[in-house]
């Protein structure tokens, strides 16, 4: 048997407990597997007095993240902090400079930095794994570095955010508005502290960043994901929705066009009966697409202590084989700059309207989105509400957002609109 | 850039030709993936004079799979010939004495040499991957292997057979009885030469033997496998099922339990609007239960050209990143000799039957069920049919394969029953 890999380990939250747990529950299956004792050296947290859920007695106390990240007992040192800057980025490039490899599951960190620390590693061979950073226990990072490598990836699609999947499905079963499911959200703990992560879809589209680049061989860019949250999504629209077959859900999208790299986190109707459909509460789902293999579809639990940890001793054991990556599945210094594209690709598209109840309303938005270009599939006219305002739901064919954009801004100008038009995607799954 | 890859490939019929298709293709993408050039220097098949989809004349053609397989200008010999014994067996080997690692998609070989073969490799330093074997385009082995190695896992399952689920689904679809569809199914070509291997589950056993020795770390053991195929599955049965919220599908179940390994292959009713009962045509699900991670849902294609040669194409690409594994996840002098366990595990029963259409029927099965000690959890008696004989449909509380049995066998000797008792597995997803 080769010798030990000594990890060092810097948060001891969720994450970092679950790691320890599993080191010491399945220390000779780990052994077994990768051929070498996989033991813990340092740990470190904020808090040393606070109780843990693990017996840490065995491991030697640093009082900071720097001194793990550069002990030199340490042979791989694994980021558990979080935060897309300040001490986790610090202790991180440290330990590349100390000689170590690097575990993270920070998600805000690769999406914002990515591009810098892959090449800081490169530079110094040294390697950085991720895979709990996207989509927790769901094995996406591997499946896309090496399972699809002979793809040419087309498009990859996800479900990434397990709050806002399951608020939206809370909503529907229980059929309560968006405001009293976020608040049970955040009492049941399943809210960051600031919740626009969330539900703003921060957090998702990081995740969709960082596969953007893998998928594309492109650097990671952040920055270029048109993202939208769950915020607007109303119980109405998750009915009418459900009406017309379909689920309303916080879909992430990244594509390749001839225009360049589209990438968009937004709520999104999908078939109520497809994979993506199915989806409910915080189980994360990731679909990607290649040239040869199709489509492959992953599904798993997105975050907690358990699926988390595993995806992060799936990194521990592959750096145990000494199985050595560029950390974005090809050199950092050769991805590219994606051109940035906002979304074309044509869909079709769900938008609701209420109108005054009174005769020729209908033909007039009718008649705008004709003028957009935009042909009707379906239309459905409910019953009239309470204060007589009409609902009216419209599901187009195939047309370009552009249109859309353009029917939205038109449309109140009719003057039979009661309030603001609502547009969702209908994307294809 | 590193020294070039050199493929020698054995077998030219859809895997291979899928190979040098994408080889072709992306050359250029495989190159910044790997670091090095990938290429194909040596191929055979039987007759080299017949018309293949692609073009094969920058490369050397050998008589015979041996030759490629012990070639000088090859680092790694595939073999996509196939069959459990012969000229596969026979090159690998040779392969692998001459210094060679291997990639197979033959998860036949595998299943019935898989552990003698691993052991050859592994005393001789060398690699042998089939990713291919299992669920064509599905990372599935690597899944399980490298993303779940933190894991005890718990439970397989699968679906990995794309013939038997196009039969059951166009069964379903179309309304038509079994030896119909089995037709249309040999008219499409989907049946293998010898279609048992198919419809009689021996070849989704053989995938199934090869996910038990990575998930348990137990040497492949084929022979243990209880299998039953989807010969008896009538339209009738596929219907009432229906009626009662399930589907019917060719699952293969592996679990570890106080008794031993359990590992059987037999068409089972799931859920209707399960992940597993959700699938049709030939796409292949496989599902891993892992003490950590929970519940991991993989879905693509199970076989095909692209697909298949994509799951090739990741384990060259392993190949040429120079990671070195053990075949089945860890030393195969360390894998165990599983303790074989018949079904044990208790579950709900499907039962059908045809009663006489005369008084005190019911209650003499009723009977017959309750000194078997099966409580019912669903009952529904049909119309009678035009025999006058009554269709009656039993779900089961969850009971063991042994009360089964039992009752199975004592119900035709009350003399109400028209014709045989079917039983059906409910199986737990
Ligand atoms: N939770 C999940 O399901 C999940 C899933 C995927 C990815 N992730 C990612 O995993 C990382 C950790 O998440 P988590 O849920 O485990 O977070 P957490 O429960 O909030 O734990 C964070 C840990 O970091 C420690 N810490 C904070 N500041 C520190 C500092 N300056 N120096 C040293 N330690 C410090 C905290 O110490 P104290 O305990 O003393 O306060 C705590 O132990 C984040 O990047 C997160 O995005 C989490
Ligand atoms: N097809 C799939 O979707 C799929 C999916 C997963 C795994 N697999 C596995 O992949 C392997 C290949 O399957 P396939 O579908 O590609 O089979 P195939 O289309 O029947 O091709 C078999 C190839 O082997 C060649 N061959 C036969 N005997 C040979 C010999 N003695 N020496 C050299 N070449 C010989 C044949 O030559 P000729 O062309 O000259 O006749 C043919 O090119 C099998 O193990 C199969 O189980 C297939």
């Amino acid at each position: 048997m080769s010798s030990p890999l000594r990890l060092g380990i810097a948060g001891l939250g969720t994450v970092g407990i679950g790691v320890v747990k599993i080191v010491q529950k399945h220390a000779d299956l780990l052994a077994k597997r990768t051929g070498r004792p996989v033991e813990i050296t340092a740990v470190t947290a904020r808090d040393r007095l606070k109780n843990r859920d693990a017996d840490l007695s065995a491991y030697r106390w640093e009082d900071d993240a720097m001194a793990v990240a550069t002990a030199d007992d340490v042979d791989l040192y694994i980021e558990l902090i979080g935060g897309e800057d300040g001490i986790a980025k610090d202790s991180i490039e440290a330990a590349l400079r100390a000689g170590k490899d690097v575990v993270t599951a920070n998600k805000a960190l690769l999406a914002v930095h990515g591009q810098e620390l892959a090449e800081l590693a490169e530079s110094l061979g040294r390697v950085i794994r991720f895979e709990a950073a996207v989509a927790g226990g769901i094995p996406v990072i591997k499946a896309m570095t090496e399972s699809l490598a002979g793809n040419q990836i087309q498009r990859v699609m996800g479900v990434m955010n397990g709050t806002c999947n399951y608020i939206l499905t809370r909503m529907e079963s229980a059929g309560l508005p968006y405001e009293a499911v976020f608040e049970e959200a955040r009492q049941l703990g399943y809210l960051e502290a600031d919740p626009t992560l969330d539900v703003g879809g921060i957090d998702a589209s990081h995740k969709l960043a960082i596969l953007s680049s893998i998928a594309f061989g492109t650097k990671v860019n952040f920055g270029a994901v048109e993202i939208e949250g769950i915020e607007r999504i109303s119980i109405d629209d998750i009915r009418r929705a459900a009406d017309m077959g379909y689920r309303i859900k916080l879909l992430g999208v990244s594509q390749m066009t001839a225009r360049g790299l589209e990438q968009r986190m937004s709520p999104c109707l999908v078939p109520d009966d497809s994979p993506l459909g199915q989806l409910v509460g915080g189980t994360n789902m990731v679909v990607v697409e290649g040239d040869q293999v199709g489509q492959i579809v992953l599904r798993g639990a997105g975050a907690g202590e358990g699926p988390t940890a595993s995806a992060i001793m799936s990194d521990i054991v592959e750096i145990a084989r000494d199985v050595r990556m560029p950390v974005f599945g090809q050199p950092a210094d050769q991805l590219t700059e994606a051109q940035t594209a906002r979304t074309a690709v044509p869909a079709a598209y769900y938008i609701r309207l209420e109108l005054q109840d009174k005769p020729g309303a209908l033909a007039k938005v009718a008649a705008i989105l004709g003028e957009a270009g935009i042909s009707i599939d379906r239309m459905r006219q409910y019953g009239h509400h309470d204060d007589n305002s009409v609902p009216v739901l419209v599901v187009t064919h195939k047309t370009t957002p552009d249109a859309i954009d353009h029917a939205i801004e038109t449309l109140p100008k009719t003057g039979v609109l009661v309030s603001d038009p609502v547009e969702l995607r209908i994307e294809e799954v």
